[in-house]
């Protein structure tokens, strides 16, 4: 059976600490199949760290352990942490990066030995755990059991008057700004407004309206995004996370 | 056998994108092995795409499926298109990026379901059809066969009196400048011109002029380029994609 | 058994020079597992190729090959060198990149083949040879073998006075200032100096000072580091390799 391990830090790809992470479990386990989320998320942004992570993980198979490392923390008290949630495992630290596993999930505490070095536990610590779970050491041998694991939820849209009114939560790379208000709950026709700018109703995708244009749609996890057709919505309009989005 | 699958895309190193492709990937087809083409193409440049993967498809083995999606048009009636050619596989959007697929090529269109997200084909659309054709599932199988999927050539040198008259048609990383003009079409001690700039005959290698010295020389896939040693040709000439260059 | 081989290249990942090597290994041994310790170095930078390969490499099972590529000087007399050590295989011009192999390592020439292209030896004389190591092929049968391959060994700190005197070799993604000072042989109390500027005396980890201050500690290879927590020592300090570091 193939041992998928997922990676995702903020390590970016210039240094050599994803590839001393990838030393480390291949040494452990030689057939694992390791996939890079992203390391690219902007340094200790847990907040985007924990984003990306809740829209990909899901999309794995099952048995997939994922090593989730955005760690500002790293060598203070806060726990590392291993987890297991519809049968997929995970290994992160617990500062809210996992908040998108479902309320049945089950946590335990890994041990930090004295030799970790205490600025780069994704070695010493993470990467050894995420290599045992894929050989298939049980989630309760790692650690004892944790019960109150940090949740930092990503904000939630909220009424006011008969808008919805919800806020940027992600800017990706082409400029597209992400909302956290499910295309679902806009009534047809209802116009989008980012900031006191006009958007227009949603639409289908971006060969909907002209280039230089901007656009609203549904976008692929299902909530309202806004994008400028081959251009960028973060800078025509200057916003971005936390930017005010209507509906 | 392994199941060989690259990935060129433009959608970068930092968001999820890559990684959700994957996922639909390997939960088809756990055993895949997946290799990065590249996802830093500039954001929907097809040209630019269509480049990088001519040059490179043909160094993989027979067997391998490329999944290739730069899309500009994601979510309008441009056709989904998966191919065969010279025992490879392909899937890409009818935009003109696999045209370097000789006359040979069979193509077929590939269903869009109602549930594709009508910006995300690459991973609801090109994912399970690459992971269905490394399965072993037949091209007629996936869809209707296409007799004029879009061909956009890049532009060829012509003549200009006894004169090869080319252009740049890419800048890579070094800011090394890589022409049309097939190096061996140049005849000997013929001095090549980029935008009026004398470079001098071609030479072998970098280390054939002194640092900081513009050098033309036989690319790697045989076309002339123009560097600089230890610095970028793009920069100090000021010029770029479709820069005059004459042989 | 799994066939692990590394890559290590001053390529950068926009261009579709590291997916020619791979395309290159994959066709002669399909079955290989490739990882990527990283493709930014910058351009030419042999000594941050070699520093960056230098802790890795050992992170990587007995077996793994290593391809280390970081050539300004491809296409000149050059030679191209395979290597063994401690169980690990090895290909690389010979410039100092392999400068952290044992002394008991041994070296062979590979030959360059007159098809090879002169400035894509990554692609034509090392991948082979990296992809025939993985096999099972003996260095002996690679080439003949050298003796005097090229040593460049990184800077090392010297007493002054009664203080150690160092200098950083290596700046990460995260501002991070890596000296090549031993935290073993810091006395304890003593304050870390860069360019002038007191740091303080060595800490755990970025968690022991406030956000925005300066900390030096004892590094993950267990040199001393100076790090801003949430920020860029190299921005704050302005400064960046080669600066002195005192102890």
């Amino acid at each position: 059976m193939a041992s998928l391990i997922t990676l995702l830090t903020d390590f970016g790809a210039a240094d050599s600490y994803v590839a001393e992470v990838k030393g480390v479990i291949l040494t452990a386990l030689p057939e694992a199949t390791l996939v890079d989320i992203t390391h690219q998320v902007p340094p200790g942004d847990v907040r985007a760290g924990q984003y990306l992570f809740a829209r990909t993980w899901r999309r794995f198979p099952a048995g997939t352990v994922h090593l989730v490392v955005v760690d500002p923390g790293v060598g203070t008290p806060r726990r590392a942490l291993a987890a297991e949630a519809m049968g997929h495992l995970f290994v992160a630290p617990d500062n809210g990066l996992l908040s998108s596993l479902p309320e049945t999930a089950e946590f335990v505490s890994l041990p930090v030995t004295p030799s970790a070095a205490p600025t780069f536990h994704a070695r010493d610590v993470f990467a050894p755990a995420a290599a045992r779970l894929a050989m298939g050491v049980s989630l309760d041998d790692l650690g004892d059991p944790v019960t109150d694991a940090r949740r930092t939820p990503l904000p939630e849209p909220r009424m006011d008057g008969v808008a919805l009114l919800g806020e940027v939560i992600y800017v990706d790379r082409f400029g597209t700004l992400v909302s956290n208000i499910p295309a679902d709950d806009v009534d047809p026709g209802v116009r989008i407004v980012v900031e006191g700018n006009d958007v227009g109703a949603l639409k289908r995708t971006f060969g909907d309206v002209e280039p230089g244009q901007l656009v609203a749609y549904a976008g692929s996890v299902g909530e309202v995004e806004v994008a400028v057709r081959g251009g960028s919505a973060a800078r025509l309009l200057g916003v971005g996370v936390g930017a005010e989005v209507r509906a």
